[in-house]
């Protein structure tokens, strides 16, 4: 069993940066989120894009504000939990939180914070019935390890970049990629575009528009699919993977079904106190969370995470004195190792 | 009469970033301070200290901060009045407000954001009940211009890094300086301190410890002060400007007679809404306001500056139809003078 003072539901920015403001106070943070890296969709959807509304940044790569947050909490020494989805809470009689996740593993603390974002992000799949029989039986909606695909025939599905890069990619590694999407534009990174025109024209693709996979066929798993051409009618296809490409879209999970009252796919909070939620000891900050004109913007979850705690606080330390806010400008940072991050000080000194 | 959508009474961190996400829903702004600088106490009082507490940032320079905003809003050309405070405000009939400041200029906005922070910073004084008949006739609080003191005898009171500072620079300059100050312990940077002994050594700076100036002399001007120590007694001492260092401490100032409710020495807001004070159209953000749970961090103005321009669009744009907030990563910042800041766009290619 993991045990710490706030668990944290997410480690997108709005999660990393509560272990900072907790860090003041004196809290331990542990962070659970269902990616493998920390940096929620900054890392993972867009660590190359700018970002131009934080504060005091013209503008901020994703992923270098990931990294900048990264290096701002490390004296805190935050724990993590990552690649595994918070499925379960339970409360204990002590009052205090049991939280498991996907792989089971059990964290305990007397605060939860769920800093969830838009929640896990799942792949949008197209509307063919069958799909299901055959994801992991030759359907895949994310490519993980290109050299699983080595020496066989995939048709891809897709419009965007991610279907554009992966048919290139995977025309070294698989016998054979076939391209496939609704429309005859691509909206990609121009350079992509212009590659899969020349791979289209070397027989390395092959690319078929205005068409789109209305049928899976095989027996354990996917041997052929039909695709539909809205001039030419039916063909079928024979393949070893059906690989459609449509993005990601954010599902809350099972955090819905953890007995939060839950508005419009999101946690309702008292911001006129602390972001609580209505179950006590349960705080919800950032994307995830909504009150009276709630904007979902990073800078808000950074002030929601910094008023969260001083609640926290005094849940984790019920017979500590009122807190007194203290100025990093002032006081410095002392990391958990004791190490202080201060200004030179001010010398008194005898004249 | 200067005419703007928002009117910003206070150029600190969060004034400034007010004018960022005013612009990004086409509002303009203009700001008033007191200050001759934006920045408000970042500027003025500590630029070269370090900030620990900016999210993403593991440490800057206030001064920094401080640039960086600038450079974050210059699209959307904010405009200011600075080195005048702003004074009064009346509201005419069509609901606007016209604010007038200390050297009486006049601006006129729908909606008046007070980013005011501590308030205006005035010079701690030394309690001489005499001091104010001599101020501008030879009592100063702070140094303005250094060579109105050419070939002068000064008096200089104080302990900290302002005081030894000056005593210094001024030995170029005047006849004559004295340093007085109540301790023999002075509290600044090292070297300071240093060079302080040395030009003691040297006879160019008389220092007097454990004394203070109890009173002031002279008919039209300052002539002479009495200089009381601990353990020797008075004496007089012939000078021509007399001029105590003790620091700045925060005033709310005329802001605190303009009908807004007041506590401790803060704006009461709702900020469970929209940080709007008690007068309609008039809001506070930033250190200047007070709600339940208020921390005095910039983080928590940033969030509140953010909130705030919603829902004064409204009050701007009464006929406006709901806003639909965009995000920066996705449709990038076009600037007043119509310039965009993006990400490199995708395309959308034929193939």
């Amino acid at each position: 069993m993991i045990k710490t003072d706030i668990l944290i539901i997410g480690a997108g920015p709005v999660g990393l940066f509560t272990v900072f403001e907790a860090g003041l106070l004196k809290l331990r943070c542990h962070l659970i989120d269902a990616l493998p890296i920390p940096g929620g969709q900054l890392a993972e959807i867009y660590p190359k894009k700018p970002i131009y509304d934080i504060p005091g940044y013209p503008s901020v790569l994703a992923g270098d504000l990931v990294k900048n947050l990264e290096e701002q909490i490390a004296p805190f020494e935050p724990t993590y939990t990552l690649g595994e989805r918070a499925e379960t809470i339970e409360k204990l009689e002590d009052g205090s939180f049991v939280v498991t996740t996907s792989k089971g593993t059990k964290h305990n603390a007397p605060v939860v914070a769920i800093a969830g974002g838009l929640g896990s992000f799942e792949p949008r799949k197209p509307p063919i019935k069958e799909i299901v029989d055959y994801e992991d039986k030759g359907v895949e909606y994310i490519i993980r390890e290109p050299n699983f695909y080595k020496d066989k025939k995939i048709i891809i599905a897709g419009g965007g970049d991610s279907a554009l890069d992966w048919s290139i990619f995977l025309t070294d590694i698989a016998k054979e990629v076939t391209l496939v999407h609704r429309r005859t534009e691509f909206r990609g990174a121009l350079d992509s575009v212009e590659k899969v025109k020349e791979l289209v024209k070397k027989g390395k693709i092959k690319l078929l528009t205005e068409s789109e996979v209305i049928e899976i066929h095989g027996k354990d798993k996917v041997e052929s699919v039909t695709v539909k051409n809205s001039t030419e009618g039916n063909k079928i296809v024979e393949v070893d993977h059906f690989i459609p490409l449509f993005g990601l879209s954010p599902k809350l999970g099972p955090i819905a079904n953890w007995g939060l009252n839950i508005e419009k796919n999101a946690i309702v909070v008292d911001n006129a106190t602390d972001y609580s939620t209505n179950i006590p000891g349960i705080y919800a900050i950032g994307d995830v969370n909504t009150y009276t004109g709630k904007l979902k913007l990073i800078l808000c979850g950074f002030h929601e995470a910094t008023i969260m705690v001083q609640s926290a606080y005094k849940l984790v330390n019920p017979d500590a004195k009122k807190l007194v806010m203290k100025y990093t400008t002032v006081s410095g940072v002392t990391g958990f190792d004791g190490v202080k991050k201060e200004q030179k000080k001010a010398i008194t000194s005898k004249i």
